[in-house]
C-alpha cells in the first residue's frame, strides 16, 4: 500500500516546478516521462519566439518566449539573457512554487549500477528535503543517507545539520568540462559512478553546472540570477558558474547547505568545443579574478536575507570586478533589476517591503 | 614485462615503512602478506612489554616496546603513550622512510565491486604521489585519476594543485563510529563502496581515522603526533582526531593536500561501545570546544616549518584550551616534547637548527 500511494502521489508534486530552456530534442520528455509528467513544466524558449516549441501530449506545461518576457518584465526585461540558456532562470522567477529542478535537453535518463534507471528528481528532492553539514566533513559523505551516518569525532553540536538549499547533480558520459579540455580529450567519457552525496563545505567554491540542478526557491531562488550571456554579450557558458559562485557565497552567509553528487543524468551531446572556446575565452580569463573575488567577499550581519545578500553582492562586483572589464558594470546592473523584478513578481508574504523596515501591510 | 616488473618491485618499496601498534591478530600479516611483504614494517607494541608479538616468516620488521622506547627517549619517553594504539606515532618518529602507513590489526584486505582483492597501500601510494586541489572544490572528484579531470569553471591557475600531505583511507564493514553511535547502531555496517577520492578543502576540518592512513613523513610527519591517550589519562581514541585536527590546520598553512575516500579497508571487528564510552565521555564534552578552537586557530607567517607550526600550535592549546581542562596543559607540554624528540631522532640535514636561526653546519 506505501508504495503504491508514492507511486500515485510524486515526491511534492504540488511544491516543485521543472524548468528547462528551449526543447530542441523531442526525445527528450518522451524519455523523462515517467518521472516528469506528474509535474509542472515551464519551458523558457531561448530563440527567435517566432519557432513553435512542441510539447507531446499529456505535460502540463506554461511555455515562455522572448515576447512574453518582454512583456511580462518591461524595461526589466534587460536582465534576462536572449539567445543563451541563462534565459531559464526567469522561469525560477514565474514559478510559484518552493523547488526548482532545472535540467538541460540533452540529458536523458541514466542507469545505475545495477542496471536501473535513475529517478533523477526524486534523488534531488531527497537531497533538498535532508540537511547539509558545511562546517565539518564527514568521511561516509552523506550521514543522513541510509547505511550512514557521522562518524567518530564529529562534534555533536553540529549533527542537526542545517537545511539544504541546493542539491547539484552530476552526468554520465559526456562530462562538463570547458573548451580547452574538451579540445584536448574529445574522447573523455564520465564512466565512473560515485555513489555519493556530499555537503561542499562552507567556505569553499565549486562550479556548479545548470544541466541538472535542484534548489529551494524560498531558500535561495533570488541568488539564482543565470548573468548576462548570449545575444550582445562578451561571454558565454558562465552563466550557471556565476549562480554557482553568487549562490555559494550567500548560502555561507546565511547558513544554508549545498549538497553534490547523486543524481546522475546521463548526458547525451558534446557541445561544439570550438563554439564554446569563442564563448569562454573571456570568463577563462575573467575567472582568475572573480574566484578571488568571491573567496574575499564578505557580506554585512545585516544583510539577512537573499535579495539584500544579492543587492550587497551587486555593489561589490561593480566596485571590485569593474576594473577587470566593463562587462561588470553592465551584470552589477543587472543583478540589481532582477532582484527588482524577483520582487515585482514575488511579492513578499503579508505585505510589501521596504528597504528601510519592516513589511508594511 | 611492465607489469611484472611492477610485480617484483612494488612502488616505493624502499621509501615507505607500514606502521603497526601491537598485532593480536595473527592472521592479521598473513592476509596482508601480498601487499605488505615488500615493506619493512615497524611495530610499536602498546602495552606490557614482557608479552611476545609473534610476526610471521617473511617479513622485514622492527619491533619496539615500551623499554625500547623510554631507553631511547630518556625523560622524553613521557610524550609517548602507554597502553593505547596511539603509541604508533613513535613508530613514524623512528622510520627514516618519506612515506609511512598506519594500519590497525583488525582491518583486512576488502575486496572492490567486482570482487577483487584492493591493494590499500598501492591506492594511498597513488594518491599521495599525485597532487590535492584544496582551493576549489571540483565535482568530478579527484581530477587526476584516469577519466577524470577539471571541470568547466575550474580555474585554470589553480590546477597544477599542491602537493598531497596525506591520504585518508576508509573503511567497508564496521563503521569507525563513537560509542554513542555504536550503541544506538550496532547492527549497522558499512555496505557502501563510493569510488572516490576528494581533496578536503582549505579550511575544512575532518575526523581523521587512523585506521588506514597513510602521509608523506617528509611533508608532515612532525605533526603526526597522536597525542596522550590510554594509561593514566582522561580520555581515549581521540589519538587520531587530534592528530588530524593538527595537520589539517598545519597543511592548511603549508599550502599542502589532504585526501579522502579510497581505498577501503575491511574493518572486521567492532570495538566494545561501553569500553569505547568511557574512554570518549571526555572527548566527546571537549570535542565541542575544541573544533571551535581548531576552526579559529590561525598560525603566524613565520611558521615556515612542520615544527614551527606545532610549537606554535601547543603555545595556543596552553593558552586557550588549558582553561577547558588542565589535561591540555599536559598534551600543550607533551606536544613540545615531541617535537624535541623528533628532531633528536630525526636531525636536519645539513646540520642542527636552532630556534633562532638557520641550520648552523
Amino acid at each position: 500500500m506505501a508504495s503504491a500511494s508514492r507511486a500515485a502521489t510524486p515526491l511534492l508534486k504540488d511544491e516543485l516546478d521543472i524548468v528547462i530552456p528551449t526543447i530542441r530534442n523531442l526525445d527528450f520528455l518522451e524519455m523523462w516521462r515517467p518521472f516528469f509528467q506528474p509535474y509542472h513544466l515551464i519551458i523558457v524558449q531561448d530563440g527567435d519566439p517566432s519557432k513553435t516549441i512542441r510539447v507531446p501530449e499529456g505535460f502540463d506545461y506554461e511555455l515562455y518566449n522572448r515576447n512574453d518576457i518582454n512583456r511580462m518584465l518591461g524595461p526589466k526585461a534587460s536582465c534576462i539573457s536572449f539567445k543563451d540558456s541563462a534565459c531559464r532562470c526567469f522561469g525560477y522567477m514565474v514559478s510559484k512554487k518552493k523547488y526548482i529542478y532545472t535540467i538541460d535537453d540533452d540529458c536523458f535518463v541514466a542507469k545505475d549500477p545495477s542496471g536501473k534507471d535513475i529517478n533523477a528528481l526524486e534523488q534531488h528532492i531527497k537531497n533538498l528535503l535532508s540537511p547539509s553539514t558545511p562546517f565539518f566533513f564527514n568521511t561516509l559523505y552523506d550521514p543522513y543517507r541510509d547505511g550512514a551516518d557521522f562518524v567518530r569525532g564529529y562534534p555533536f553540536s553540529l549533527r542537526e545539520g542545517v537545511p539544504t538549499a541546493v542539491s547539484h547533480g552530476l552526468w554520465l558520459n559526456i562530462p562538463d568540462y570547458d573548451a580547452p579540455t574538451q579540445l584536448v580529450k574529445p574522447l573523455e567519457r564520465n564512466k565512473r559512478y560515485v555513489d555519493a552525496i556530499l555537503t561542499i563545505p562552507k567556505g569553499t567554491l565549486f562550479p556548479m553546472c545548470g544541466m541538472n540542478l535542484a534548489f529551494d526557491r524560498e531558500l535561495i531562488g533570488p541568488a539564482m540570477y543565470f548573468g548576462l550571456m548570449g545575444d550582445g554579450q562578451p561571454i558565454g557558458r558562465y552563466d550557471d558558474m556565476w549562480a554557482g559562485w553568487c549562490t555559494k557565497v550567500i548560502t555561507d552567509h546565511l547558513g544554508l547547505g549545498v549538497k553534490t553528487g547523486l543524481p546522475y543524468i546521463w548526458h547525451s551531446k558534446a557541445s561544439n568545443p570550438f563554439v564554446n572556446l569563442k564563448k569562454e575565452y573571456n570568463g577563462i580569463f575573467w575567472q582568475e579574478e572573480l574566484i578571488p573575488f568571491f573567496q574575499s567577499v564578505s557580506l554585512p550581519k545585516d544583510a539577512t536575507t537573499v535579495q539584500k545578500c544579492y543587492l550587497e553582492l551587486a555593489k561589490q562586483v561593480r566596485a571590485k570586478l569593474g576594473k577587470v572589464d566593463g562587462y561588470f558594470n553592465k551584470l552589477a546592473d543587472s543583478m540589481v533589476t532582477w532582484i527588482e523584478a524577483w520582487d515585482e513578481l514575488n511579492p513578499p508574504k503579508g505585505g510589501v517591503a521596504t528597504a528601510n523596515g519592516p513589511p508594511k501591510k
